[in-house]
């Protein structure tokens, strides 16, 4: 394998997960899924791909043991192509005896390829190549080549090409006795003699999906019309090709397909479009001419080089075409966040959390145009949030912790522990924090481009009322002189309350009353950014007087912030809390990852332990610099001590049961920064979580999008220490002079930069162009940096 | 009557036009309908309003007289709201003896009152007082506020509240034979005892429409519950509500209004969040309080004063309220284009032309948001633009003269000759110099704002692939050594060909020539203006290599213009053409705006003769400051003589029929830069072209958007003569010292800007913010002008 391309041999009808499948393919419109394995499907049919953005969200209304709240709707299946030889049973992988079985996905080009070598049960034996994309260069575009070698035999060959709108959303097995079949019947045609069309429409957001597929064959390298039967039934529609083949003979199906959903811009109904685009579509090589350009173009965006690391490189690339596959500016047009299994898996239901504090940084460094597009996905849903806000009783904006289609609060209010079988009340929209996640990404956002319009039009007015909300949920407390914020969940899932209380929530989160002082600061500074006329526009239609920014002011000098044995406290009385006999669980239960569950089948509760499911406190390490928080600790008039970082790293990994793939990346980030030459050994772990499945079957309901381009984002940022404050982009590299130079691309504020990283030294190159300079600082070193130049720091 | 205030009185059920109907009141999303009088209505139900950017295409085919392309739709009317008394007829103005009518168009506050006092046949005097707003404040509100005062009987009073989806595009007299009914029943719904719901969904492009309405009622101040019974017909649904009402009282009918539709973003369905949304609308004064701010903040950006001219600041605020109810910050998500009557009138069946070149300006100054989401409508529809110039035989992209939802070419193949009764070809697709104007506008945008962003990742992708095509479309004449562009039409339609062919096209329109020597230079300049690196991305994406490059710069300098007695030829052979005798015509007919149906009815053809519809050598004067024309000519190696000028637009004033209303605006803006000292006057003439109806007739079928807001543009641009270009703002006054000073407000580059102008100076100030310094230009001087600061100019 070359650092390029993933490659997996043999086949294994039960083998799941991301090795086998493959199938990580997509251009952000749409993705097919990642990681259900072929034996699923049963023949050469692939999994459907998914409408982009298209929420199909059902009431969250609980009828029994049955959630009926859906939101990622399969798109048609476009890939069905199997055939069937002098009229047998249709081919299945499972019927004959593979020869030889190869797949490769080509990360450098985004192609899928396969080899299949086969001996039938007439003896006959087959050779089926396949090749197919998702078209990167055209957002509506995919294509399928298949080459059918008749090796040893001659007969009739017969061709099955569909389009298959009967797809149903079961890729995650505890979902399937939810609701699972999303489209209605419209209506296909045969718009000509190589040509289908079906239209479908999701049964609830009533969306339309149409899809248009056109086959063409050519035997032994010449064009060749095959004799052809229009197959039709609900939902479902095909063209059978019949041809007859002689033993050596080489059969080639090209099938190009477009598709276009009621959710699409520039568009007359999508069915009408189908149709005018599918007659315009070149063929297959061209295509992929196109696709494979736009992607050489992508990885010029995303440069990476690290000398002598050729695994680490391809899984860096793998997680970058994933993230890529799900949002690129194929979707900026679209209205789509950042689900936790980006397009492609269905686990969580295509649900919308924080996963974009993960996936941000690296877009905002790259691609920040997409970055933009996906914050004003959440600017449109500030209107929902204010509602949320209001309902509860607080001002400014309260974004759920799970939201889907229209940005209202998604969160389940009741979950089953398989464990104990039992139904349990779900307090997690108590989670207000991601709210602090989107204000962080708005300002990141702010900090990579400069983008004053931005924040003129969107992200002052979302860091405002983010702040406002935290401003109306802090109380002030005479007797400490201080604020408070009680009754909130923060990251770590486990502490949904006190012991005896479990769903009330917990008391000044440290993650969370920090975090909201940081929000605070950056709703301020960003106030302060805006033309006056902007500024005093915006302050009167949110009806923001000097009072409350008064206030603002005041909690962000007078918030508690916890502390216990010269550590942050995970919130009020985490201290109190029982030690609980790690040894003993993970003897008796092998993965405690779930501790939770385990205690609750017990009749015990997790919220009377010492422990936690995933990064708290910890957090605060990975978003600020040691800088930044010593700055707003001092600003409440706390003390850093010096050894309060590693103290309270050591304290909460020894309590911390990782049952989250974000939750490693967070650690790796911050154990990277205590031990530096551990870095590289703990970011390859962080790395490999979903190419190895560390969860034991997480993979396969969908791929970590968060966790996979948070392993980069840590991978890059940690070991180049760049941050981006202040207006400057400050590099302070930690990288081991044995690992040779590690290079790569980030865009700042214009400047499209190539950075070298040595253990000796740091160069950085600006592309030429005619944008003001920008400001790099090195350690103590600050350079101005010009458009056409570069510039050296000595470490 | 203020200058922020339209004003009528009396009833006349006969009245047309403007000032009769004043029902100018929108706020992007969706706007009321201009034009249609009330005694069309026949009651106090008020014409429906439109779906903001739903364009319903239907094949453009011709069933014989019938053309079925229909482009605006009508949303459900929620206006609905008429009443009896004592169980007799439902109220019509037509049928009660009217004791005094007002009608009220509010500018500053966009809110539209009318009081009509009345006497009905049983000799009751009742008075009607309502206030309605469609809110700027949020996109999806709307409300109406009705009070009824029983001045002198008692009885049973009966109000109905409507939503009503039976609505047509019948406003345009000679559109009736046409497709009318757009949409089709979904269903309806009472959703409680205050609030109906109604869903319909457009019968070929598939969108659905939902609006919701909450009826409450105050008696005499007191809230009061009546009886109410729902009444429901397919696509229409209402409640009845009954109480008593002694003689004095005071019955006051609240309704607001949500609508969405399956275009809006943020959305899971539409009724589902017409559901929601309804129940969160708080109340009438509380939705006007908060648009009136809205519309507060819009007025700053768009200020504007003058000494003493009262009517003339009252025209300009109508106008660019008309302007801001089709488009603002309420439009930015949606995917819509500017139609030539705005989103109220049906003529031209909301199709879009070039109107956006006369629009563009005043929003690039002010609100530039706007005009960048509107350019991506442009850009959304560069695929459709590149496969019409490959259709044709050419390369790049040729943006369609008239076009719809998906941006391909609408124009009519054939048109009726309403005179001579026949049916014509129609060769109006010629019009390529549409993608000029879309370039030119691109250019602009960049121009006001800066705003690298969106020229590296649309804008230059723009200008070179309409560059392309003017590259691919001239061809080379050996004889001449020059480039020749031959078989297209310019902006004048009258020239759709040379006598004998009349729909083949003219050769080298100078306007288009040397308009297309300007999109190539600047598309060289747009892509020298990228980062190295995004533009090797672009050129190696559209597969532009250095051989291409090198023809365009080619081209621009050795493209043809013609020329003929010391002016600049409309097009190759005008000269040739015959002189018409203009004072028969006009004596014959009166109007001759439409000479062209004239002279083909008496068996003639407009293209034998010197005479223009409109202007179009002139547009060059409109478009290009002197100096930039005489730049471009000394590039192609003409000389620009000191008397071109003035001579050329003498000799084609002379021959022109002002056939359009664009056409006074430029007219207005050349003759004002020959004859500065009567510029006040014929940009007064320009402004009152709508107010006044000049065209008789055609503002009833709705009001000309373009020519709007071109007046406006050219009163403020050609007295401050404010050019952007070179990176500068430059100033160029020709305000006469006797009216005084006017004022008024742009944004240029993040700075907001106040400039005062009076005969003897010139004053800029820049609000205070934290973006970079810009340079000022005023004559021979430049100044650099930092926020907060100021700057003045003595002239």
């Amino acid at each position: 394998m070359s650092d390029w391309v993933w490659s997996c041999e043999g086949y294994d009808p039960h083998a799941e997960g991301l090795r086998e499948s493959l199938c990580v393919v997509g251009n952000g419109y749409m993705a097919t899924r990642g990681a259900v394995p072929e034996s699923q499907a049963g023949s050469v049919h692939y999994p459907g791909t998914y409408v982009a953005g298209v929420y199909n969200r059902l009431e969250d209304v609980i009828e029994g043991a049955r959630i009926t709240n859906e939101s990622l709707v399969n798109l048609p299946n476009w890939l069905g192509l199997t055939f069937r030889i002098d009229g047998g049973a249709w081919f299945s992988l499972d019927d004959v005896e593979v020869l030889e079985h190869r797949h490769n996905l080509d990360l450098r080009r985004s192609v899928m390829h396969r080899r299949t070598r086969f001996r039938d049960g007439e003896g006959r034996t087959t050779t089926l190549t396949q090749r197919r994309f998702v078209s990167m260069a055209s957002a509506h575009a995919c294509a399928l080549e298949s080459t059918l070698c008749a090796e040893d035999w001659a007969g009739s060959l017969e061709i099955r090409t569909s389009l298959d709108g009967t797809v149903e959303n079961a890729g995650v097995e505890r979902y399937r006795q939810l609701a699972c079949d999303h489209l209605d019947a419209v209506g296909s045609a045969e718009l000509d003699p190589e040509t289908i069309l079906l239209e479908v429409e999701t049964n609830q957001s009533r969306i339309r999906v149409a899809m248009a597929a056109r086959t063409s064959v050519t035997r032994n390298g010449s064009p060749f019309r095959p004799r052809r039967e229009l197959r039709e039934r609900s939902r479902w529609i095909a063209h059978d090709l019949a041809l007859d083949v002689e033993a050596g003979d080489v059969v080639t199906i090209e099938k190009v397909v477009t598709v276009f959903t009621g959710r699409d811009r520039a568009i007359s109904e999508p069915a009408a479009e189908a149709t005018v685009w599918i007659g315009r579509l070149p063929s297959f090589e061209t295509l992929l001419g196109r696709h494979v350009k736009a992607w050489a173009n992508l990885w010029k965006r995303f440069h990476f080089d690290m000398t002598d690391r050729e695994e680490t490189l391809r899984t860096v690339r793998l997680h970058l075409a994933h993230l890529l596959a799900a949002v690129s500016r194929n979707t900026v047009d679209l209205d789509v966040g950042v689900p936790p299994r980006g397009l492609h898996g269905e686990a969580y239901r295509g649900h919308i959390f924080w996963d974009e504090l993960f996936v941000f940084p690296v877009l905002n460094l790259r691609i920040p145009l997409v970055t933009r597009s996906l914050l004003r996905y959440r600017y449109r849903r500030l209107d929902e949030a204010r509602q949320a806000a209001r309902a509860a009783g607080y001002s400014g904006a309260m974004y759920p912790w799970q939201s889907a289609s229209d940005g209202r609060e998604e969160s389940q209010q009741l979950h089953l522990n398989p464990v104990s079988g039992r139904w349990l009340p779900d307090p997690s929209s108590r989670q207000h924090h991601i709210g602090l996640a989107i204000a962080y990404n708005v300002w990141q956002y702010y900090e990579a481009t400069g983008d004053r319009e931005f924040l003129t039009h969107y992200g002052a007015e979302m860091l405002a009322e983010i702040a406002r909300f935290w401003s109306s949920i802090a109380s002030y407390d005479h007797s400490l002189d201080r604020f408070v914020i009680k009754g909130v969940i923060g990251p770590d899932e486990f502490h949904s309350g006190y012991p005896g209380a479990e769903d009330d929530g917990i008391d000044n989160n440290a993650y969370t009353n920090i975090m909201a002082v940081w929000v605070l600061s950056r709703a301020q500074e960003a106030l302060g950014l805006l033309p006056d006329q902007s500024r005093a526009e915006l302050l009167d239609r949110l009806e923001i007087g000097s009072g409350e920014r008064d206030r603002w002011d005041d909690i962000s000098r007078k918030m508690v912030v916890p502390f216990h044995d010269g550590i942050i406290s995970q919130f009020e009385g985490y201290e109190q809390l029982e030690a609980l006999d790690w040894e003993r669980y993970r003897e008796r239960y092998g993965n405690i990852q779930r501790l939770d569950r385990i205690l609750e089948g017990e009749g015990d509760s997790v919220t009377r332990y010492q422990a936690s499911k995933q990064a708290d406190v910890l957090m605060l390490f990975y978003l600020l610099s040691a800088d930044e928080l010593g700055e707003l600790l001092e600003r409440l008039g706390y003390r850093l001590e010096p050894d309060l970082i590693p103290r309270t790293i050591d304290y909460y990994l020894a309590r911390t049961s990782h049952g989250s793939t974000l939750s490693a990346v967070v650690h790796a980030w911050v154990l990277a920064r205590a031990h530096r030459h551990r870095a590289m050994d703990l970011f390859v772990q962080a790395l490999d979580s979903d190419v190895a499945d560390i969860q034991g079957g997480t993979t396969a309901e969908g791929i970590h999008l968060g966790a996979m381009v948070g392993s980069v984002d840590l991978l890059l940022r940690c070991f180049s220490g760049a941050e981006t404050r202040g207006g400057r982009l400050m590099l302070n590299p930690l990288w081991p002079e044995e690992l040779g130079t590690f290079e790569f691309a980030i865009r700042y504020r214009e400047h499209l930069l190539h950075l070298q990283i040595s253990g000796v030294e740091v160069s950085v190159r600006s592309g030429a162009g005619s944008h003001p300079p920008i400001e790099i600082a090195c350690r103590e070193t600050v350079a101005e940096l010009w458009p056409g130049s570069s510039v050296e720091f000595r470490l």
